[in-house]
This record gives structure tokens, sequence and C-alpha cells, in this order.
């Protein structure tokens, strides 16, 4: 890895950040909103949201004129707002949802036709966490210069412990590439395991944790979608023919709605990989997907011997053995008395009391919100 | 009790009720504060706070100029405007705050000197919840009977279990006093008991609730002053001689201060009650101090197998087994997920999340912020 650890504070030529900004975030309700999703909100207290701590995380690598954004129509302003520095350009606005395939294809695409099919990018969830820069821009550099040789590759994270919420990506043999020691073979994507299995893993140390992040030049993508997908390939790349024209909104609202909804791990990273066409260099810095309150608990500091606060900890008290989380998100005062691993988010209007064992059970209380027809909560 | 209960409708002549509205409620923050302290805040979702409520019952028994008011000179706007009927000259301020023995004993001496000593005065706290207002009405009209005939007498509420949370009063021998069948000598009175105790009390079937209920007539209460607190009853007094004239103001500032700070039931009750001249009459209807937050879990139905609601139930939302108090006092939604015995306060300005068994804690958290300099949510 010193090789290319030496370079971690240059650019890395001819490759590209796609970051997509979806998904709500349900499970991190009342903090998270269809209209103010995970991704613009502040969950580690950086002072900075999950997307800008992203883009501050990509700029360096890609530059700040090749990150590329995609993004729900609906949160243009907030994005626009999120990233002063982002280029007009580069803000990819979908007409709706439709998975991870169509939104990572789609930036593909644009950047296929822009650059040419050697263009390298990397996909990048809008709302992870991630610690340790340099660590991660080595990945980064390793997962290129490994995609340069044709490879769809992904960024494995080396679990810290036997996690049962994330799926897995189990390596092989190293490839030998040259700027990647680090990049082997993915012998297969495998789902999220009991806790049996998780502990397995972790004592095996072939398995590490699949964060999403995959590395892949545009026409490689592009390329294998066509095999596995012909119809998501033609139309996105239609649309990308229009994109950079003034016929831009014409095709994109006539092919998009009947584009397939897909993840690029069903898409692509499984069957590829089945094939033998995927790699995977290990990530050994600290991520966490904050997949919910439970989740956030464990990436702040202090939750389990006391409160830990997102936002002013001086409108936070816990007494009598208090402990968990508590998102001080109304300007009030919280007072948690003896409740050990709760989780007390306070919004203008909406307040979640629970505990981090029923984290997951989040989702029931926003359907049951939903099913009063209180759509202004969610 | 036929022939009392028959008169529940009726005044009871001569007859004045003494509300002495005190007390912070500390352990009900944070609705209960020091600017707006338990008894003006509708604990039962009745519509009426419990002051209102309080005067509710006993203007059909008193009258409603015949209804005596004793509280800080703070809460004089508050009580004027929650109780319109309260005559002026019933309305008597003290300027601070001295124990019930001087709030009671102001307004047996004001009652003396306007009335002489034969006026009986019944004291109700303002701060509690009696259920059964024919119940109590037959239980005070007894108490009434039996303290024209020279008695202390209080009203011990019959107990519907082993509580540990309040004081007893042990009954002996009935008294045979007309109109009183149900008044008996009161052996002794008893701090709260531990468990065990709590459980022969209520096996025994002698004692009763002690529920700070006293009906005495207004001399006898001032010479058993005299006798045990002689300073204290010739202040108080001295003080009633002034009060219907242009000097109150400049009378009781100069003899208030130096009243001394002693409960009713140390001044009183318990010296009279070993010297055998204390009577009780059993109150068979529903009493609660509304100690605590789990007190008040007691009272609202539904808080044990599901949550209870104090302000709009559809504000409120219970999941997983959610059960427990959540006071909706800011207009926001509250979710509680999967806690039994919760406890969620919502306030404009501040929050309280614990649960029915952290009850007494919540002085420990009003002691915290009162530390951290917030004497503002106090």
């Amino acid at each position: 890895m010193t090789a290319a650890a030496g370079q971690s504070a240059s650019r890395i030529e001819g490759f590209a950040a796609v970051v997509p900004a979806g998904g709500a975030g349900t499970r991190l309700w009342p903090l998270s909103r269809a209209g103010a999703p995970k991704f613009l909100h502040d969950l580690t207290g950086s002072g900075r949201s999950l997307l800008q701590a992203t883009w501050d995380r990509l700029v360096p690598l890609a530059g700040e004129d090749r990150v590329l954004l995609v993004t729900g129509r609906s949160h243009a302003a907030a994005v626009r707002a999120a990233l002063p520095g982002l280029r007009g350009e580069n803000l990819l606005l979908e007409p709706s949802a439709r998975d991870s395939m169509a939104a990572i294809g789609l930036a593909a695409a644009v950047l296929e036709r822009r650059e040419g099919p050697e263009a390298v990018l990397g996909s990048f969830a809008a709302d992870h966490v991630i610690t340790d820069d340099a660590a991660f821009g080595d990945a980064v550099r390793q997962a290129v210069a490994t995609a340069r040789t044709g490879e769809v590759v992904t960024i494995g994270i080396t679990p810290t412990g036997p996690a049962t919420q994330f799926g897995y990506v189990r390596g092989a043999e190293p490839l030998a590439v040259e700027g990647a020691p680090d990049a082997v073979r993915v012998a297969e994507f495998v789902e999220k395991p009991d806790a049996e299995t998780a502990a397995a893993y972790l004592a095996g140390g072939q398995h590490r944790w699949n964060a999403g992040m995959f590395v892949v030049g545009a026409g490689v993508l592009l390329d294998h979608l066509a095999v596995q997908l012909p119809a998501l390939a033609e139309g996105l790349r239609d649309i990308a023919a229009s994109w950079d024209t003034p016929r831009r909104e014409e095709v994109l609202d006539a092919v998009w709605p009947g584009l397939v909804k897909i993840a690029v791990d069903h898409a692509i990273a499984e069957p590829v990989a089945a094939a033998g066409g995927v790699a995977v260099v290990p990530g050994a810095f600290g991520w966490d997907d904050v997949g919910d309150w439970d989740s956030l608990a464990t990436l702040l500091p202090g939750a389990s011997d006391g409160l830990a606060v997102l936002g002013d900890p001086a409108l936070v008290l816990g007494e009598d053995g208090a402990s968990g989380v508590v998102v001080a998100g109304a300007g009030r005062t919280v007072a948690v008395l003896g409740l050990p691993d709760a989780v007390v988010v306070d919004t203008p209007d909406a307040l979640l009391v629970t505990t981090r064992a029923h984290a997951q059970g989040v989702k029931q209380v926003v359907g049951a919100w939903r099913e009063r027809g209180r759509d202004d909560l969610l």
C-alpha cells in the first residue's frame, strides 16, 4: 500500500466520482424525512451534512469539476445550497426514483458520452459515514488502477466486528495489478448473515463488508449492463446522447419512466462476479451506513455509558444511569432519567422515544403515522 | 350514612371551605413549574385544572361566597383567572410560603374574626384528585357535624391498596355523634409505612390514608394552636384583626415573616391526637395526591397496557408494547416505540423522558437543571 499512499493528496487522473443521493432513511425518522432525507443531515456532529462530508472526501480525489451528483428533482435546491462548488452540469436530476442501477448508469452514460468509455467512475453513497480519509483515498486509488484493467471493482470494508446488518463480499486470489497491491478477485457476494455465520466470516479473514462502493470504467459498466439488461443500457445511453443538448428534458421524460428499477448489486455486481469479472480492494477505514438509531449510537462517542448528543450538549441532561442517544433538534431541553440505551429524537413537530434495541421498528412508527394520515410528518 | 347522603346537594350551614394552594409539585416537572404549579394544571383530562376541580367540588358544600383560597402573591392573577367566582375578600395572599399551618391558620383566624369562633372550616388541598363528589360531600357533612362537638376532624381515605407513599391515620372506637354515624376516635397518625406494614394496615381495616383534610371549628383550631405554638397563634390573630381594615398589608408585612414554618400535621394533628382530641370520618371516595408521574399513571386509564395520554390523543402513537403516560403539552406528535411504563412529558421548552419506576427521581433532574443555571425551566 505504500506506493499508493504516497499519492493520497493528489487527484486521480481520469477519475470521476458519482454520488447517488437518494433514499428517505425512514429508520432515522423523525430527523430524516422525505423532504429532508438522511444525506442532508449532519449525523456526526461535524457541522457538515453526510452529503457535504461525502463531497469533502471526494473532491481531493476527483476534482471539484468531476463530482457528479444524481438525485431526485425535489432535492435540487437543497443539494445546490449544500454544495455550492458542484458544477451545474454535474447535477443529474432524476424525474423519479428508479433505484441505484438507473442512477449510477445515468452518470456512467453521461460520462461515457462526454469523455469516452475509458473514463473511470467511482460510485459512493451520499449518506454513509467514513473515517480516515487517507485510507479511503488509498483504496479508491487502488480501485481505479484495478478498474483500468477492465474489472468491475468494489471496495470491501475490513470488518471490525461480526456485523449482521451488512452484506459481505468474499475475496479470493490476488490480482497483482500495478498500483493496486491489495486487489483480489471476488469469489462471491453474500447476503446479510446470521450471528454465527458473521463470526465465522470475521475469523476467516476473507469476507469484507459490501459498502456498495463500485469503481468501474464507464464503458465497462454499460457494456456489462447491455448484456444483463439491454433495454436499460439502451435507455440510459439514449438519455445520455441528448443530455448536454436542448433535447435533454424531452428525451428524459420519454425514456426514464420505462427504465427498470433494480439495484446495482443485483444488476451488475452479483452476475458479473459469478462470471469472474469483479475485484475487491480492501478498505481499512471506518465505515457505517448509519442504517438506524442504534447504528448512530455506535458511531457517536459516549452512547454506551452515557448520553451521546447530536445537537447542543447544553440542552441535554442524563441522570441516574441514562444512556443512549439524544437528538436535540428542536432547541428545547431534553432530560432523560434512568433509562439505559434510550433513543430520543426531538424535532420541532415530531418526537420519537424508543430504545436502541427497537431501532429497526422505527419504520413501523412511520407506517402508523401514514395510516393516521399524518403525511406531513414523514 | 343514609341520612347524611340525603342532603348531599345542599349547602352545609356555617361551614367554610379553605383551600391552601401551594407547593411547586417538583416531581411533576416539567409540566408543573414554580410559575405554573401543579394545582393550575388539568392532570385528569377533565378540562378543569386541579384547582378548578377543587372549587367545583367545594362550592356546592360551602357556597361560592364561603370558599377561602390561600396562596402566594405570585399566583394571584392565575388564581383569579381560574376562579372568576372567588370573592376578592376570600383570596388570602401570603407574602411568602410559611407551610400549611400558617396558611390554614390565617384562614381560620380571618374566619374567626369575621364570623366568630363557632365557624367550622374544612381545609382541602388545591392539587389532589377526588372522584365521587357525593361520597366526598357525605364525608365532609359528617366531619362538620363531628367538628361542632369540639373535635379536630380528619377525613381518612379508605385504602384501595397497600400504598407506601401515603401516611396513615389509625381509627379507634366510634364517637356516636349525631349526623356523623361513621366518625371514630383517632388513635394515632403514622408515617409512610414499608410494604409489609402497608399490607397489614390494609388487612386490619383500621388504617386510612391521611389525605391532609382537616375539618375543625375556627376557635378550636386556634385555641389548640395557642397551646402548641402560642407565638404563631398570636401572630395569626394579630394579622386577622387588621385583615379587613386598611392596615392589612402593614401588619401582614410586619408579622408574617416571623411566623414559624410548620405543617398542620405536626403542629396540630399529631399532638392533639396524642391527647385524644382528633376524630376521623372515613372517606369512601377515590383520592390521590398525584405526587409524581407514576401516581398519575395509576389515575389515568390505559397506562398499564398502553399509553395513557394527557392532551390530544391524536398526537400520540404507541407501538410495539409501549405503555405508560405521555403528556402531549407542546402540540407536537409523540411516538413511543417498544418502551413499557414510559413517562414522556412534552412541553414547549423542556422534555422529560423516564419510566414510572424512576418517577421519584424527577426532583434530581430539576436539581441538575438548577445547577446548570437553567432556572427558566423550573
